[in-house]
């Protein structure tokens, strides 16, 4: 039987986040209920609360950085029982049978992922709710196992940003003793200079901000580069093995390419706008590559679980009441947050 | 001793090519002296004459496609006689001691490849003069053996638009069965849809032009694809295992990326230029890469032309006199040849 759960939603695109009655459905026999104690807030929520991308349906209920404890487990479910502190990111389903699906890239489905938010609702029709709620059914193969030895607030930004910047750097083969640039320090660079440093990696921030070095070095950054300074992007000229590039907005690309040695890489994780002209001799005269990387798939998602389960790895967060959200996302629009809000789910309980 | 030698060279920027006088080194140990046959008409070469890159040195005698007889070889030379044919491509020497070159990745020489002609000449100071010649010294590292069986006219275009295009089909590793898009239907271009296809590939001409579909098809294309045709670009989309991007100038990246399959890759070859602004989101939403390539090296260029001798490939060609070098310039700027021009140069020594 479908249950009615509080939640935080907008109802169009103008319109302030505020509480909101949504459905859930009952836990099928593959399903995993779980009671949601944390939720990051993560950029997309507000792209998509606010229409930018022209594709939201309404009420929209963010949230797909959930963590919380399992409630109910239907019949087929056995790796999952109550009490266990799980997760769920981006996805809630995807079709299981297609190539991408086969190889653990659920995020590339040829059918479409089901987005925790936004997505087509297989079950309920309609459309997906996020995890600004109080709880959530999600599909077996769709739940992540939390460490129990991990800050489970500082865990929920795993599930986008942790992942998102994970996958590339596992995807591009970082080791021990690479150079590593990550450019930008906000949620997802914070945590690609978190996981290059435990990789083994040289880690370099790259940011236009002077006033970020102090911050980077005490994240695992083991030298800031301005990238403002000619001469200092000078001296790095072709001697990164590999740059994670978290810039969210166009930008020039030359300079960065510049940085790459030969045969290097450059991941853009954060720009889905048009990036500005780049010189196509800049990849020609080193073999130089420009990729992409979308979150990554549920079984790396577990790894990088498990990776930071092994080395104490969360992100480090603001933690907020349900109420303060709208503040809250002003604040990230304008930068300050470090490096990401998580709700307590406790306040929209109470 | 050095000898005086006929060539066909330019002044400076704004003068056609005419007869000069240069001077060439006696063949040294590690030497091999080549009786110039042949030598093909590149783009680069009209760039260099006309400064378009701004580190043209003058005289310019270009030519980097050069096909000749051994006519003598200096004592330390065990791998060519007298009488062999041979190829001289874009290099004639290179530090031979650094990463790049240990790799045999003589084009990223980190002190820098020499170029046949406009690099700094190490033995007679100056810099080094092209195959617009009726012969030249290269050291021995520097030379590829021709196989004997192919024709040696259409051989010559091999030692640059040959190598440029096959390195990227190796690289990236293209095989039977893969589907392969082959950008622009020039020099490059040509030769792409002629290695494609003898690697097992299937190949799409992917052309602005409907009147180049039949040429396409006879060089060893299974479809054509107008990319102008956004119906047809649709029906394509997310489908190719590799392209390979001969567009010499600046152009539209968004529609190319479109056709790349998931963890697929478009290596550019041709377009030095500034590339128009593209969507991040294009390469986030499959993981897809552009990547640079440049001609090839030494090992890699004898590899491809011994394969051009199993498979009797060579370019397709338009054989012309010295004397008609500037009209050539003008037909190759009008995109008015099928597809590379090649010097005899029996009409320069006469």
């Amino acid at each position: 039987m479908n249950t009615t759960i509080k939640a935080y939603g907008a109802k169009d695109s103008k319109a302030d986040l505020k509480p909101l009655d949504i459905e859930r459905r009952a836990c099928g026999d593959d399903d995993v209920k779980i009671d949601i104690t944390y939720c990051g807030v993560c950029h997309s929520d507000i792209h998509t609360v606010r229409n930018d991308w022209k594709n939201s349906r309404y009420p929209v209920v963010p949230g797909h950085e959930i963590i919380g404890r399992v409630i109910e487990t239907g019949k087929n479910v056995t790796k999952f029982k109550e009490g266990d502190l799980v997760g769920v990111g981006c996805m809630v389903d995807s079709c299981q049978e297609c190539s991408a699906c086969k190889e653990d890239l659920e995020q590339f489905c040829e059918e479409g992922m089901v987005g925790t938010y936004n997505g087509k609702d297989k079950h309920l029709g309609g459309h997906t709710f996020g995890g600004y709620s109080t709880s959530v059914v999600v599909n077996k193969e769709f739940v992540l196992n939390i460490p129990e030895n991990i800050d489970e607030k500082g865990a929920a930004p795993l599930l986008c940003a942790g992942i998102t910047t994970w996958s590339p750097l596992c995807k591009w083969n970082v080791k021990e003793g690479d150079k590593v640039g990550v450019i930008g320090l906000g949620g997802l660079g914070h945590m690609g200079v978190k996981f290059a440093n435990a990789l083994g990696a040289h880690v370099v921030m790259i940011t236009t901000s002077p006033d970020k070095a102090k911050d980077a070095k005490a994240l695992g950054a083991h030298e800031v580069l301005i990238s403002k300074n000619e001469d200092d992007m000078k001296k790095h000229s072709n001697s990164f093995d590999f740059i994670l590039n978290t810039i969210p907005v166009g930008h020039e690309m030359d300079p960065y390419i510049g940085l790459l040695k030969r045969d290097a890489t450059m991941v853009l994780v954060g720009a889905v706008e048009p990036l500005k002209p780049f010189h196509g001799g800049g990849l020609i005269l080193g073999r130089k590559r420009i990729a992409g990387s979308l979150i990554g798939g549920i079984k790396e998602t577990q790894e990088m679980l498990d990776f930071c389960g092994e080395h104490n790895i969360v992100s480090d967060i603001e933690v907020i009441d349900m109420k303060d959200i709208n503040n809250a996302y002003e604040r990230i629009i304008d930068s300050d947050v470090k490096y990401r809000f998580v709700i307590d789910m406790a306040s929209l309980k109470n």
